[in-house]
């Protein structure tokens, strides 16, 4: 296992999905910060899962608990601590997949990797359930991030094929009118809610993308050649479950452009500050901030889970086997995920920056 | 600055493009490797700049010196080192640009990280000659893989907009018809060649995407939570000059497919082996390989420099400016960049599988 | 902060000594370890503070709830935690250190690195008490050790001036006829003891050393130039509470010993096998082990903690003052501290060799 | 092999005493350092093995070669990496011990480690050799202290029993008459050269131990728990060739100390500092500095090459053997040693401190 990333601020994750307690310890945080309780009970609750109509029955209240590194409210710089116990620890739900492995799921190369004696109990410590404790992580380095001006958001960006609107503008946060679904255009969000509906209707599930920006990063921050702003980025945001693709700027569309025109041409604004006209690279040059939004987008599978029947083996009987899940799924994690992601891109950003 | 990567093969990279010497240290290769220095030097040529029409004039003869960690031809398993010893120093070419920043360069940047210490000519550390010793660490790398019947390779997937055919079968290596320019359609890579040269004509440049595989990778390799072998392979390859994007399996496009369609379906095949139907995922689940090909495709953007005029500011008069950079420039570096990719890929993998 | 330890074992540790709970994550156990609670419970057991006459009055139950990485019994491979919950958390005890520093102690060194945010209260994070949880986690990595035929032990070697009697074989463990008070001499163990009384009288305290072997570990493990055994020993036990020193083999003694009588002469045993005539490189040559005992010593200065008056400053004041602290405080911490050597110790070990 | 040491200043050291070049590459200097080659030559030349009438006749000049990360004489930031060529590359003084392994020496733990695959000759990367280069990056980091106010100094502190004065005063750096053999009593230091003088004539060897201090070093530095002051320097002067033990302040000797005697009292100086009335800690609480020097002793064994004959083994016969090794042998490294275990110092020092 490799649960402990990050430079400065390392954070180091634990806990299975039906286990007592889930939770992280985060190391190297700046001492005397006046945590923002609203402002991280607020963060962490749009990745819970019973904000969706069509999540799974599972409501965890995921309460972090602090039990370490902090005193009267404020960081003490040594590790901070939060436990999230479980509550709804039923097992027996994933009992039969033991033997047949879901496809798309950790359970076959998880067996592989530990043994066999990794906890299979709701796909144990990989369950997406993990990213709970990250996600509060990320939160306390937003709040941090924003003492210092720099504001980290996301949006889902597309899902089933439907994308949310151009951004209009470079300089500023996302204007997100739904927390609970956050599109930048509502009409686009709900045809979004209508294809998730559809799919769950079929018992299946849907992929989509996310976009997220940081905006007021200071100019000059990043460690070539491998602690660059998108090495570390894509690290940790790779790591989340489900991603499988994430790029910067305008991204896989360079492969299409010229050089004249995806350069960012250099000028000096009114107030005579240094500024780029356009923000092809997303914020990065030789992998160093410039100062301008640094932006990525990242790709989410469609959940592995679904109801539908699946060709599969059983491990027992050595036979091939169909896998039918039944029970209900969430037929899109990408919502839920957006927290996650800005989390992450946090927990990078400052531990760049520190 | 961080140039050192890797957990258990860590590489530590050096140089300036202009300084007397660019290398690399490789600590904790295995010992009693005996070193194909044909293989190797094989890998190695297919970087450098003397191989294709369009090159810049700098033809570096690129010969690593290897100074340590090699006793009778044989790794020693004690760190291995490499000097390539930088012939063309000129810098007067190079001057000019302090002043006026390149768009898209770490001239600007590159100034801020470093307090302006930085050695500024031909970029210096932030020179994509940096990636010849990284090619050569990735050379030793991809012998051992292979060695331990893991196969690296890669094509040019797309270059100014003109696509590859696709990949006709999931279970072997690309074949490469040529390997100067490696396109699986000698066809289609005439089309980007033509694509190239015109943008040559036209003192501009054009990006291109990269398609990278490991065949033969076991099962049961990689260490979530953070380093899964998705992780570690954009962590590394994300740190490559000029990438914007890295994404796995079916990659971005999984946004636009459901779940029943995008989950490989697990059989036992005619040998009563494990299997998948299909490859969508890129050889992992869970962040853990499942024996099935690691696939991969990463974006490079079109060189920034270009012989065309753009527009930037003068730092010393603190105006408006316009870079006319002269002279003969790379108008696409995708080619070149094949074998570092593969290059980057097999370091990580060999380092998960240590 | 820097509370987290190890290449492939890694360990985080956290808590504040009058907070909530402390803890420790364990990263990178194997997995499949059936846990002997029995064997882990005896040993964190010898560091709890009720067991010894002189004990400070605050007895914690210190029993770790483990709430992730154990699946039915086993570990899991992923990451284990376990978690102390403080029962004692009364404060008033501590807080007019706060005005008025404890010479030998952090209060003004921890104040000036966290910049005053720090929690004061029971020393905090630098309490002894954080030992509690590294002990746990070095109780897992001695049992198994101890499942590969690798014993770890520890006595007191000397307390107040007082030494044990020389070990008497080369090749087995301690005998330790008093665990609760191990020395090899329970007649020397009574002159110490008498000695910690007569301190304990005096309202002072007394230093001492302990010695260490690990008998069993394998020869070849080591990784010069940076993790050599003793490097990695030294960088554990030098973080433990109130260590001044640590010698190898015959430590300091070298200096006055010439080399025709130092190096150990090679011979062949009865048996065919490689050995040494004597062991004072302590196990290890060229920082690899030789197959020999691994032995240390360390050195642990008196308690910081005594009643007597002692001069210092009162910070509010700025003025000359007189810390008068009352009440009972543990005149030798040596004694509890011998199972916090055994499980630094093990856990470097075991890291070293996974 | 784990040639890597560092975290914000790392260090990356390579070579085999008799290979093509030993050396070394440093990550993450501060830009913008004038080097002061004057100063470093200075220190480095103090290791040179020819400064000694008893050296071995081998006489390498030690000149690094500077080939990376220094621009018009000044630090890029970006890594530093310099190489010295080894010119006497002799190899047959050595190819016997193949077969007849040194006591004391890493020839059969080596062989163990590297499959026998490891560099026999002159010790390959074991040799003391491969403290050049480390002295060299030292040297850099001692400039850089030197122009931060903190200077780092050491001197022989005891020969084959015989010890040097104590120092006089506290808060001053050692004076040291003579470079060449640092003692502060030079009638002293004639006493242990005559020591020398005997065990060379007896073809023996002699140990040492050598005390170091950093003045100036800054208050509240450290990184408990992993990270404490002592924590680092001892993971670093442990990983030197022929230590064998490290203490700090006052040592083991605390082990026979009450702890009234070894707290150091706070009191306010004259100019209303806060100070302490002694030193016993040496310069560190809870494992942060306090502003006092940071003081230390390094045990260093009996050089293992002795021309005397020793018992060992034919691993060719397997049978018993003896070890003739005629030649001169360096009857004591201490000496020379001195401006190693400074450099180390200085390195640990600079990388707790950026």
């Amino acid at each position: 296992m490799s649960s402990i990333w990050g430079n400065k601020i390392r954070i180091s994750l634990f806990g299975e999905s039906h286990g007592p307690a889930i939770g992280v310890v985060i190391d190297g945080l700046p001492p005397g910060v006046t945590l923002d309780m609203a402002f991280i009970n607020a963060h962490i609750n749009r990745r819970a899962p019973g904000n969706y109509p069509w999540s799974t029955e599972r409501k965890e209240p995921d309460r972090p608990e602090i039990v370490s590194g902090v005193y009267n409210g404020k960081t003490c710089g040594t590790p901070l601590t939060a436990i999230i116990h479980n509550t709804d620890t039923r097992s027996s739900d994933y009992s039969k997949f033991n033997n047949t492995p879901r496809p798309g799921h950790a359970d076959l190369t998880g067996r592989l990797r530990y043994n066999g004696a990794n906890d299979p109990r709701g796909s144990g410590h990989f369950s997406g359930r993990i990213t709970a404790p990250l996600t509060f992580a990320g939160a306390i380095c937003m709040q941090i991030l924003k003492n210092r001006g720099v504001s980290v958001s996301a949006r889902i960006f597309e899902i089933a094929g439907i994308r949310d609107i151009d951004r209009p503008d470079l300089s500023t946060p996302f204007h997100i009118p739904d927390v609970a679904f956050p599109t930048v255009d509502t009409a686009r969000g709900d045809l979004m809610k209508a294809a998730i509906a559809d799919a769950s209707a079929q018992e299946d599930s849907v992929g989509g993308i996310i976009e997220a920006l940081a905006i007021g990063f200071p100019a000059g921050i990043g460690n070539p050649i491998f602690d660059k702003v998108e090495s570390r980025l894509a690290a940790i945001i790779m790591s989340l479950p489900a991603t499988k693709g994430i790029e910067f700027g305008r991204g896989f569309d360079v492969a299409r452009a010229m050089g004249s025109q995806n350069n960012d041409p250099i000028y000096l604004d009114n107030e005579g500050r240094i500024a780029r006209r356009s923000n092809h690279a997303g914020g990065t040059e030789g992998g160093i901030s410039n100062g301008m939004p640094i932006t990525l987008r990242v790709a989410f599978k469609p959940a592995s889970s679904i109801a539908r029947p699946q060709e599969t083996i059983n491990l027992e009987t050595q036979k091939a086997d169909t896998l039918e899940a039944r029970g209900r799924h969430d037929p899109c994690i990408v919502p839920r995920a957006v927290p996650v992601v800005e989390s992450a891109m946090a927990i990078a950003l400052l531990d760049l920056l520190e």
